[in-house]
């Protein structure tokens, strides 16, 4: 039963899901293009939502904490890319409240149904005059253009739709997230949203996000940095009419793999599009003692500046693996571990095979990197995504407020 | 009393302290230039050491800290560099054991007072016809040659000597480290060795090493990463002929000075030539609520790959020091953090202080940035030292085999 319910999602192109409407517009706050924009549901939707670990919490994300908190509630997000509206005092609290309160006005409906994003330069002030002419401009349409509107240094907009039947109701969830640097752990790492007009319970959906984004989001790595900002939000406004979901409903494992695969997917897009990145790389852990190892071990060697350096060199120096690995404190056979790049194995019982360099040289000139370790020690087992460190990752970095 | 003595410490040019010789060789292991050296004092010497933490470590560090520990005496050191003897299994430990036994036998002493370093390439089983080989070229001499020996992507040797008076006798201490890649946390991170004509019982230096690496080697990091081969190691062999140094003795705090002295120093000197930096970044963390909590906080900033892409760029991107601390854990007032760059106030408040850019960028130009930030929660004061990310780290990194 369970197995049918999962084979029967499916990847979809991208459409809003029943009931939900988004638009977006150039307000000034970046020099061209959309750089605000909202997502906004005709019911309210149940919400819910994982923020920055970072001490200095965002205005906007800590307001949207406290309006999810309420009762687990939302009608729409309000989000900016170009100014994070951080590290800005009580100023950048009131201007966060200002921006709710537009959007708010704009939709007429109440303020403590609307969340804030923002993204982008800290410690600068929003431009209020500019955000509300922004605001005034925004309407309400089926396009993508919000998932362009909050993007940074991002190369493209990530967007996923999936469908699934709930009660022989069609259901969609449909997620789109930005993020390419200050990607790092304990979720908070980025924006990201996820919509569907399923119908779930707030604390249900919250519970389900928190342990999906676990296995997800929190395991993806650019640079070890975490955001002040970050944020992923769930709306659920419960058009498609199934019976609620709750874990005793039959469906609810179809629910949890459509929802596990809009979040892996937007995951795995953001450390592809890592700043600067040339290539995706994953790294499986296999054998070790449990599942928090497993997934330790894995972003380890994954956020390795060395590993991350010799992938864009395309080097099979599999030492630097070896070394990222032994630094954590995750239980391994330090006479046993394997390690396979790409299918080819390069280190058995912790020594190095004698690998054909050339037909290791030719697979990692692919695009996408797959690093396969076996600690050896258990059976628990864990994914982690990243990208390569390029001269292109220094260079936006060196100079991104100019 | 203390003060007079902290004062009494000097740093003179490069020599060897009494009883202490060295040699270097061109052995093969590297194309060109010595590869090979040892570091040999004519009685035998009080020892002490400090090695890597990562799980994976290599036989050489494992076969010294055996050594070592024995009874803290050591009269030699033998090292080489351009092969780690790293994940090599039973034969790599076999190997170190050869090395120390060939060391030990052209000096005509006991094995077991022979110390063995490697660092280089990972996985490569050492070629010990070269090590045989090398080793017998060496001889007994007062040159600075072995300091180069050791070096990898170093772009040159890092030596120091100070001078004290202990019970009016001179006493010298001399120090010399590689590293510039894989330099992070708990200690473990580099090679060093520190030689010393004073009169120091082991267990005594041992304490005295474990509690200075603390406060230098481990705070300064390059990239995150922490090699398997890594050590710091000590020699006393006591031809100054003082009292035996305890923590009673009169001139305790002069030798303390001394050795703060050769480790800070020689920590610096790695930050400073960490693998393609441009620039040193010494962050001070004041107001913190304790020591360790201070210590973290500046290795977090100095970390941080952002705020070491900014340096580099030359861009005041202060709101990236904010995101560094605030990824921390550490007690830190959220709305009274205050950070200065080179001197210059960028943060009052946790707020931006609208400081004047021109003169933030031109004092970005220096070779040295120091960053000065108060937690305000306490009076505890801690240092870390890193360097910039440059295209020429990821150039090093991308291909260090080849």
């Amino acid at each position: 039963m369970q197995m049918e319910s999962e084979n029967s999602i499916e990847i979809s192109k991208f459409e809003w899901p029943n009931g939900f409407y988004s638009d977006a517009a150039h307000s000034g706050l970046k020099a061209t293009g959309d750089d605000l924009g909202w997502l906004y549901s005709k019911v309210p939707a149940s919400a819910a939502g994982v923020y920055t670990t970072n001490q200095f919490q965002a205005a906007p994300t800590t307001l949207t904490k406290q309006t999810i908190n309420l009762d687990h509630c939302l009608q729409a997000m309000v989000m900016n890319a170009g100014n994070a509206n951080s590290c800005n005092g009580d100023q950048g609290m009131t201007d966060a409240e200002t921006m709710q309160q537009l959007a708010a006005e704009k939709l007429d409906i109440n303020p403590k149904l609307v969340g804030v994003a923002s993204t982008g330069v800290i410690g600068e002030l929003l431009p209020m005059v500019k955000i509300e002419n922004g605001i005034s401009k925004l309407d309400l349409t089926k396009t993508d253009a919000v998932t362009k509107a909050v993007l940074t240094t991002d190369t493209h907009p990530k967007t996923i739709t999936v469908k699934c039947l709930i009660d022989n109701q069609p259901v969609t969830l449909t997620g789109f997230c930005k993020g390419s640097g200050m990607i790092h752990p304990n979720m908070a790492t980025m924006l990201g949203f996820v919509t569907t007009d399923a119908a779930i319970a707030g604390d249900q959906l919250q519970s389900l996000l928190s342990t999906t984004v676990d296995q997800t989001f929190n395991q993806i790595t650019v640079d070890g940095d975490t955001s002040t900002n970050d944020m992923v939000i769930v709306m659920a406004n419960g058009m498609a009419q199934n019976q609620p979901l709750t874990t005793n409903h039959p469906d609810y494992p179809t629910f949890v793999s459509a929802f596990k695969t809009v979040l892996t997917k937007l995951a795995q897009a953001i450390a592809g599009d890592g700043e600067g990145a040339s290539k995706l790389v994953e790294v499986n852990v296999s054998g070790a003692a449990n599942r928090n190892e497993a997934q330790q071990a894995a972003k380890e060697i994954v956020g390795s500046n060395l590993v991350k350096a010799m992938i864009f060199g395309e080097d099979a120096n599999w030492g630097r693996i070896m070394q990222a690995l032994g630094q954590t404190n995750v239980h391994l056979d330090v006479d046993g571990v394997s390690v396979s790049v790409n299918g080819i194995q390069l280190v058995k019982n912790s020594m190095g095979t004698g690998f054909n360099e050339d037909k290791i040289a030719e697979s990692l000139k692919a695009k996408k990197v797959t690093i396969d370790v076996d600690l050896n020690v258990g059976d628990a087992f864990g994914t982690a995504w990243g990208c390569d460190l390029t001269y292109k990752y220094v260079q936006i970095n060196a100079a991104y407020r100019s």
